[in-house]
C-alpha cells in the first residue's frame, strides 16, 4: 500500500449506547482520529462538541437511541433517528466506508444488515472475534460465529469458514490460515450432524486451508487460526473463556492478599504480568467484527474502554484498507461456497 | 447415616486403561480400600497383585481391553472380556453397587448404559460434571450434560434438570439447587429453539428451583448449583474452561521465569496459590457421573492422577449411599417429568 495509512477511510460511530459513557467515547474516538481515521457520529451535538473540535471528525445530530432491553429487529425498523440506525444509513448512503458502534450488540448487528445488506449468496453474517493466545505474540485466532445467529446450518458453517479464511487473510495477514471446526474430538464423525455434515464438506474443498476438528482446549493455544462454530455454541464458549480468565485472575489476585508474604510476591510479579493482561484485555482487540455483508460493521465489546473504541475503529478502518469484503466475496465466489439455498 | 462410612459399598472398578499407567490406578485404588470401600478390580491380575492382597479387595481376571481408538458401542459389544465391560456386568450382576472407569469415556459410558439400563422413562443420560467455584469454599456447580450426547431435544434438558437437581441435593446436600439453563442471554426468548422451549417448560415446573437462564460467564462464579445443557455445548464449554484456566495458568508462571524480580516474587506468591491449584485440579472431583441410568457409574478424568481414581471411587460409594439413583427416580416422577416420548 503506497497510501498513507487510514488518509482514504472515512468511519460512522456510534455516538450513544456505550457502557462506560460518552466521555469514554469521545476519548477514543479522539485517538482514533489522531491516527488519521475520518469519523462522522452520530448522537446529542452537546455531548459530542468537543469532537466536533476536531478538523477530521463532524457530528451529525441523531436524536433517538436503541438501548439493550428492545428487541433489535423492531427497535431498528421503528426508530430511524437512533443513533446507530442513521450511522449505518450513513454507510449505505456512500457517506461513510465502515460502521462501528459500542452499543447494544443486536441493534449494531440488525442495522448493519439491513443498512449494508449480505454479500450476494451469502445465507448469514456471521460475528468473528480475534483471540489472542495468551503469552505470545503473533496474529491471533479467528473465531465465529459468536452470536449472529443462534442456529446453523452446515452450509453456514462452510460459509462461516471462508468469510474467516479471507478475514485472517485480508486483515491479519496469514497466508493460508489453518481453517477448522469447534468440536468434541478430532475424528471427522464427532459432534452433532451439523458439524459432521460441515466436516465433510470442509475436508472436500480445495480453496481453503481445513485442519479439521479442534476442541475447547485449543482456543488459545493457536492451533488453529480460524475457528468456525454456530452463534450459540460460539457465544457460550467466548463467554465462558473469557469468564473463566476472569475467575482465575481474581483467585489469583485474592491469593496475593491473602498474607504478606504472597502480599509481597504479588508486587514483584506484577510487572512482569502486565503483556499477559495487556494482551487478554478485551479492549486490545476493539470488538468483533461482522461479516458476510457488503460493508464493514465493527462490534465494540460491551464494556470497552477508550482504547476499545479507538481500536474497534481501528480494525474497521483496516478492514476497509485491506479491502475485506471484495476479497471475501471474491473466495467465497472462486470456491463455490455460495450454492445451497438461494436467499 | 447411622453406618460407618462406607462400610456397606462395594465399587466395580476397570484396571485397564489408565493414561497414567496401572501404578496409578493400583495407588488410587489403594487409598479408597483404606477409607473402607469395598472393591472389585477387574484387570491383569499380575499388574494388580498388590491389590489382591489388601482385606477388602478383590482382583478379578479380564483378558481384553477397550481402547481410544475403538468405536465404544462396537467395542462394547464385542468384547465381553474386557475389562470395563466385565466391570459393569458384575454391577448389573448385583456384586458391585457401583461402577468406576478412568479409561475411555466412550466404552465407559457405553457399557454402564448397556449393563445397567437407564430409569423408566429417561431418554437419554447425562454426563455430570462438578465445577468448583475458584476461590471459594462450598458446594462446587454441577454441569449436565458434558458429553453424553451429542444432541439433544426440549425434554431431555428438562430430565437433565431434574436428573441434575437430584445429584446436587443428594450427593451434595444442597437442599434447594438452584438449577440454570445455559443460553446466550437472560431472557427466556435467547438461544437455540431447544433452549427456548425447554426453558418454558421449566419455567412451568413447580418441582424445581427454576432460575432461568446463566451464560457461560457465570459458570464459575456459583450463580447456579445446577448448570443445564446439551452434550456438544457441554463439552466444548468444558474443555474451554479447562483450556483457558491451563493458558492463563501457563502464562503467569511464564512471567514468572521472564527475569529475577518476577521470579522471586512467583516463589513468594506460590505457597497461597496452593488452594487454588488444588481446587483448579481435575483429581479433586475425580471424574463425571453418568446420571439418569439404574446405577452408578463414575469416568474418571482422562489424565486422571492417584486422587483422581481416589476421588472418582468416593464420588461413586457416596452416590451409592446417598441413594443418588432412587431419589433421582423419585423426583423425575414426582414431577412426571417422564413424559414424551417413550423409551
Amino acid at each position: 500500500m503506497t497510501e498513507p495509512a487510514g488518509a482514504a477511510v472515512t468511519v460512522a460511530l456510534d455516538g450513544k449506547g456505550v457502557e462506560r459513557g460518552t466521555a469514554t467515547l469521545v476519548a477514543g474516538a479522539r485517538k482514533a482520529a489522531a491516527d488519521g481515521i475520518a469519523l462522522r457520529v452520530f448522537g446529542d451535538p452537546a455531548a459530542l462538541a468537543e469532537l466536533a473540535e476536531l478538523p477530521n471528525v463532524e457530528v451529525v445530530e441523531a436524536p433517538d437511541e436503541i438501548t439493550n432491553d428492545e428487541e433489535p429487529v423492531a427497535a431498528v425498523r421503528r426508530k430511524a433517528d437512533a443513533s446507530i440506525v442513521r450511522a449505518a444509513a450513513d454507510v449505505a448512503a456512500g457517506n461513510a466506508d465502515a460502521l462501528v458502534s459500542a452499543g447494544p450488540t443486536g441493534a449494531t448487528m440488525t442495522a448493519g444488515l439491513f443498512a449494508l445488506r449480505r454479500i450476494s449468496g451469502v445465507r448469514r453474517p456471521a460475528l468473528a472475534l480475534q483471540l489472542a493466545v495468551p503469552g505470545r505474540e503473533g496474529p491471533p485466532t479467528v473465531m465465529l460465529d459468536v452470536g449472529a445467529n443462534a442456529e446453523a446450518r452446515a452450509h453456514d458453517l462452510v460459509q462461516f469458514a471462508f468469510m474467516g479464511a479471507a478475514f485472517s487473510r485480508a486483515v491479519l495477514g496469514v497466508a493460508e490460515p489453518r481453517v477448522a471446526l469447534l468440536s468434541v474430538g478430532e475424528e471427522s464423525t464427532k459432534g452433532t450432524q451439523t458439524v459432521v455434515e460441515a466436516h465433510a464438506e470442509l475436508a472436500g474443498t480445495e480453496h481453503l486451508n481445513f485442519v479439521g476438528n479442534v476442541e475447547g482446549r485449543d482456543l488459545l493455544t493457536g492451533a488453529a487460526d480460524v475457528v468456525v462454530t454456530d452463534g450459540f455454541t460460539g457465544n457460550v464458549t467466548l463467554k465462558t473463556l473469557e469468564g473463566t480468565a476472569k475467575a482465575v485472575a481474581t483467585a489469583v489476585g485474592q491469593a496475593a492478599r491473602s498474607n504478606p508474604v504472597a502480599m509481597l510476591g504479588g508486587l514483584l510479579l506484577k510487572p512482569a504480568l502486565g503483556g499477559l493482561r495487556r494482551q487478554m484485555n478485551p479492549d486490545n482487540t476493539g470488538g468483533a467484527i461482522l461479516l458476510g455483508l457488503r460493508g464493514v460493521t465493527v462490534v465494540g465489546h460491551g464494556s470497552s474502554g477508550e482504547d476499545g473504541i479507538a481500536n474497534a475503529i481501528r480494525l474497521a478502518a483496516r478492514a476497509v484498507r485491506e479491502r475485506a469484503v471484495e476479497r471475501t466475496a471474491a473466495l467465497l465466489e472462486e470456491a463455490g461456497a455460495m450454492r445451497g439455498e438461494p436467499t
